[in-house]
């Protein structure tokens, strides 16, 4: 029985892990791509999707979608970890085919009716998609299997401010809304991703597994290396989006615990995730729902070999 | 040359008010009703304002928006104002069509790229459909002609909170996106909206014009005059939400003043528009724009005669 699932990305290069990690894995139907603003624009966001599906070989939707958050004032680029045009210092392609003309909002909604209790949503960049969603049609909090999120710091401090993660720091608004909805929804923040560091052997691992996906993530991930590795010796950069995608299947390889997930829309601590365990005991609003999932441990050395593995086919 | 309008709004017994007397107004094309939580429910609202289009014999879409607010606990309903099915003690009738399958957001973006540079908004409800709209499609901000918003209390105190108006209160978050886009808004609030009361001879004048809508204003309009006559000798009611549908098409019985428009999404201040002449030299936020105009006075007895004319048709 594969997952269907739909990726939410604003590609980037950890997105580009992510993408083909589902593509290659035979246990994942990636039924569409959806696009945001994020690390780089919209328009390059969705425009790279479509190029990852082509090289990939898959004929699938992808779609455009938020250009930017509900409230904050513009959107945050991360083009000093993603390069000018999202993929490092690889120069911009040009997809042959044409994007879906829904916004992906709407393929969302219509994914979720349209296999009501089986989609997954994998989201990978800010949230705006899915709260856009949530609005469009309120009923799909219950048609939706499971959301799986990268984003967020529930435990450890953040990494565009000190206490916000870039994903959910994008429109936290957002996030708010998508955690504060009583789908169920899994984080994989910070406190897990921070710790999953990828070196050029692995790199190369990947290469020859596939020839044509490893070898692109690996000319990719040389600009993002270089900005993970700027304080330290050890030259390694974090796949921070493949994870939800990982624990698809393989659940078991990470530590999850349940409790409420607060997302700050203050000014100073925008985009904080702040998570307490369901039976800590503490005050309104803290001790009732709706209540989130975070993964606090993985066992990094399985969750290697199963990139590898996948890549190898 | 008649005004392309999209009435955004949560029937409701002044919006009723509203929509006939766009329908009746001769330089008034309305193109179709997008129904919005507020009053009562969307379900609700999106069915009277069919059973309104219907009763007008007004061959037009009417589509069905948002169910709630974008971050607000739950809809904030005014059922002591407008009964429990939004027509006062009149039963709840059955429309015989059906609804446009769009969602309301959708059908003001199709109708903004569909007519650049024409179509006029008059949102009379909470602010959230056309708060998705500027998401789905951000473009629409250039190609919306204006957009004339009932709601807000710039210069008085609130009606819902010692600050807050209904309509901006029910999704402060909405109010603030649509305020804070680039587009041209006008905002009628209870500084004048408050003052413009209707008695019951001028029910009758409506009825005199037009037997069948009139006296519909006339019947829902009991329930909602006791709720306005609570504590005056004075039986009367407000009409809010005809107010921008007048100012269409007599612009110049209104005052209106250009500057920065402030919507407060915080816990106790939520939906206060907190308003600053353009030219009054405060600090910053208050000193740039995007700026909206809001309507501070207006002649009241030759807006009376207008809704009296326009009835009579």
């Amino acid at each position: 029985m594969k997952h269907k699932v739909i990726i939410d990305t604003d590609p980037g290069i950890d997105d580009t892990m992510a993408i083909f990690f589902a593509f290659l894995h035979p246990q994942i139907d990636v039924i569409g791509l959806t696009s945001v603003f994020g690390n780089v624009e919209v328009e390059k966001t969705a425009r790279n999707a479509l190029v990852l599906a082509e090289m990939a070989n898959q004929n699938i939707p992808v779609c455009k979608g938020a250009a930017g958050p509900f409230l904050h004032p513009k959107p945050g680029y991360a083009k000093f970890v993603h390069g000018e045009e999202g993929f490092g210092t690889v120069a911009a392609m040009e997809p042959k085919g044409q994007l879906d003309p829904r916004h992906s909002a709407q393929f969302i909604v219509d994914m979720a009716n349209q296999y009501p209790g089986e989609l997954v949503i994998a989201a990978i960049g800010p949230l705006t998609n899915l709260a856009i969603a949530l609005q469009l049609d309120p009923s799909i909090v219950d048609k939706v299997k499971q959301v799986v999120i990268m984003g967020g710091a529930a435990t450890v401090p953040g990494n565009i401010t000190p206490v916000a993660e870039a994903n959910i720091w994008n429109d936290a608004h957002a996030a708010k809304m998508v955690f504060e909805a009583s789908w169920d929804t899994v984080m994989f923040g910070l406190d897990i991703t921070n710790n999953l560091r990828f070196n050029q052997a692995f790199l190369d691992k990947l290469t020859d597994g596939n020839a044509k996906l490893g070898k692109f993530i690996d000319e990719t991930s040389q600009f993002y290396m270089d900005f993970y590795s700027q304080d330290t010796e050890d030259r390694a950069c974090c796949f921070h989006d493949a994870t939800p995608l990982a624990y698809l299947v393989a659940p078991e390889l990470f530590d999850i615990k349940l409790g409420k997930m607060v997302v700050s829309t203050d000014e100073l601590t925008r985009g904080q995730t702040a998570f307490c365990h369901k039976d800590k005991g503490f005050r309104p609003p803290w001790d009732s729902g709706p209540y989130s999932k975070v993964a606090l441990g993985v066992d990094k050395a399985a969750l290697t070999q199963l990139y590898i593995d996948t890549f190898a086919g």
